[in-house]
């Protein structure tokens, strides 16, 4: 079978978006609350309530994305729902009322589109909640619901609210707001199918697929890529799935997963002994214990073995999330750790998503302390932002860093130095994580041309032909990565 | 002040239509149900679950409607609720899925409008449902959700599900399934006024208010009406409102209101003694104790003079509806008390209103009974049947019927004449609910013409002008009616 992607992936670079903690509008707007009681945008997140983000104050700061070089948005969910993090759903055919509902969504999808920026959502369809309408009429109406075979009913009465008695019923992580669907029953099938297919037409991009692997029945998620590409052979499909992958990445489900098996060892190289391990218990990634750089390279070598090519140049690459610490937290404040890591995030193959702020450096330990209000231009840290907007510029301008393969070139200790190859174009990209400068030489011959101008950091390269081995000798910073092409 | 009331109302017959028991589609169409366990159509109601009527059966039946002379329908709610009766509404943009949602409405409307048919939504604006999306933020975020002040919340925790505590918010009638919105806050007042303005566009001609004495806001209803008249100044709003409703009927809030007045003494004269009290307790009506002609007449002329004629010519005339027993059920089978009250029903002031399936006979003791399928054909009650269809012809023949002055001519023990007069236009309705034949002679100068054609019923009618005094000399058998005119 021939495995096909979206092409406009493999040249994306992503920008996830918490709706309410990225940006609140500053604008007159059509709002149902006028006088919201929000909770205070700098306070610590809880776990109830809302910081007042909507999608008319992504429009407003579709300036500062694009300066950025941000390409492509996923969203964690934006549907009616009942939850900060709003993977509740209410309604999934409605934008949540304090984002502003269909009509600012529709106002950012087109602003998006105007300036290319494609528009992903968070597709929670595995299980809804306890206010989504049909599980409510059971709520309401017990046995006698025409909807009881969408969710997984065991025992009468259900008890949605009360915890002092079990659930009764399928819900995801035994958390009894979150009814499980049914995906068994060919109604609900359809039901999700549909969903899929509506905001495909209403204009989004793709969809990132939550808890995909909870849906055990066969075919789904075939079906599922089917009719979504029906519609837009070049939506993207990724799905949450922290680990090996390669059931969903035939190229008969998903283009990509959320590249966890990056993220983990990335930060365990990068980070190394500076990882906070608490910060980093939970989430199903390895980024505890430290790993040397050849063990890094065996991981990232295996990664990047483990499926096809087409897949992996749409893999969601990522050091953070909603649902983990953000590297900042993680490497307990350590700047150079989340440096090195976004070096490594935006020269690997696949898309790179950055979560939002921390391109400037937010800090926060795990959720709900991931999800903080992005912060005041006077609390950004200048350098990572300038970091960021110097690898994504490098990124946009050498098609090697996006399609180009990836090949090993030195590793040892903490030395780490790799090749992007596409055609003529060859890009060396080297990591000194150690705490000392030091000089290497790589001997290779894998390389056509001999890239030497260094395009980001400000490592030294230098190669020599003499005698039958050419290497390069490269003198690198403490903590400190650099790009070398060859201009 | 000039009271404007809309002019098609004053010509209209409506038909009530409880949509999960009027009609179930039988053509293919697209249901999230294929299979749906409904409850038997003909078994009893009962409180919970659905029998599986839908707004596409409404579109198959309106041959059924038009023939029978119906020009408008008034629909118990049709919004997304989790109850088979709809007054729990989960969502007021969307019609429930079950009755087809928002398209299989678009697609009644269409079709209704071009047959001249009118449609009129019931709009439930006290109060919404434990599962609403506002309310049900409340509950998952508590103190800490933005929508607090939309709700009267009492205390903390609220209860919404655990009958063993307090309910702790506002709810109407104390039934914690349906809190209260907070109408004196600004927002919610203007989330209300949207939605109805939302369905006028969409292009309903007119709401039913469901409990609206409830809302003690300053100036909401009158707000409501100009806004709704602003759209569409012929769009009627209609309150339930049991009693004397003059507050509500000054010309600058509703056009009507469910006419219960009208309602009580006319089943109290045409069923008498007949009546089985227990079906008229409960209801905020008087339909017990049996009341003579004399009675009824003062009765009648009160509430002619309790609102402006403007108004009375667009009450809502009703004998039943899903709030009371059926008539033929309150009558204890009894036809002719069906008949008599039914002729008095299609000749008086205002429009009259047939609680679907009334006209063919249905029986129904208090709700949920009241509430039943539609009959087989193979039970309809043809006389009944053929008594409405005669009854509203006649209504539409005639004007004075309509808009017609309503004057009392004769009222002793069991017999009430009255005439109603339009121009030179002059129609005498009798009515004996006596068990014994009468011959009656009606002393009267009132009238222009001597209307002596029986146009309905089968009494006799003649007039006599010996001397001074003009008479007519009616004819009438037991438990009959006649309507009179000049042919």
């Amino acid at each position: 079978m021939l495995i096909q992607t979206p092409d406009w992936v493999k040249h994306a670079v992503f920008y996830q978006i918490f709706p309410d903690r990225f940006a609140q509008s500053q604008l007159p707007r059509k709002r149902l609350l006028k006088n919201a009681a929000w909770q205070d945008w700098h306070e610590m997140p809880t776990l109830q309530g809302y910081k007042g983000g909507d999608l008319w104050g992504v429009t407003e700061q579709l300036d500062y994305l694009q300066n950025l070089g941000i390409t492509a948005i996923y969203f964690t969910p934006i549907f009616q729902s009942a939850s900060n993090h709003r993977y509740h759903t209410h309604d999934y055919y409605q934008v949540d009322p304090l984002l502003g509902g269909n009509s600012a969504f529709k106002e950012l999808l087109d602003a998006c589109h105007d300036r290319n920026i494609k528009v992903v959502l968070d597709g929670v369809f595995n299980h809804s909640s306890r206010g989504f309408f049909f599980f409510h009429d059971v709520l309401e109406n017990g046995q006698h619901s025409p909807w009881v075979d969408w969710f997984k009913i065991y025992d009468w009465p259900l008890y949605p609210y009360d915890d002092n008695f079990p659930a009764n019923y399928g819900c995801w992580a035994g958390i009894r707001a979150l009814p499980e669907f049914n995906h068994d029953n060919p109604e609900v099938r359809e039901y999700i199918m549909e969903i899929a297919e509506y905001w495909i037409k209403f204009g989004i991009d793709g969809w990132r697929l939550d808890v995909p692997f909870e849906v055990k029945t066969p075919g789904f998620w075939q079906e599922f890529r089917d009719r979504v590409k029906a519609i837009n052979p070049e939506a993207y499909i990724v799905g949450e799935v922290w680990g090996d992958s390669r059931q969903w990445l035939d190229g008969t489900q998903f283009d990509g997963v959320m590249n966890y098996l990056f993220a983990g060892p990335t930060i365990a190289f990068a980070a190394g002994d500076r990882v906070v391990p608490k910060q980093v218990q939970g989430p199903s990634y390895e980024a505890y214990p430290p790993l040397s750089a050849p063990e890094y390279a065996r991981k990232m070598q295996e990664l990047l073995q483990l499926y096809p090519w087409e897949i992996q140049l749409t893999q969601l690459n990522l050091l953070a999330s909603h649902d983990t610490a953000r590297l900042m937290s993680i490497a307990d404040g350590d700047r150079q750790s989340v440096e090195l890591a976004t070096l490594l995030l935006l020269t690997f193959p696949g898309a790179p998503s950055i979560y939002y702020g921390d391109e400037v450096g937010l800090a926060g330990g795990l959720d709900p302390d991931s999800r903080r209000g992005f912060p005041l231009e006077a609390h950004w840290e200048r350098d990572i932002l300038e970091c960021h907007r110097q690898l994504i510029a490098l990124r946009h301008r050498y098609p090697a860093l996006r399609t180009g393969t990836y090949r090993v070139l030195y590793a040892d200790a903490d030395i780490y130095v790799f090749a992007r190859i596409l055609d003529k174009e060859e890009i060396i990209v080297a990591v000194n994580r150690g705490t000392t400068s030091v000089d290497v030489t790589v001997f290779t011959d894998d390389l056509k041309s001999q890239p030497s101008k260094v395009l980001y950091g400000d490592g030294v390269a230098q190669w020599h032909n003499a005698g039958e081995s050419i290497r390069i000798e490269l003198s690198l910073a403490a903590r400190s990565g650099c790009v070398v092409g060859v201009g």
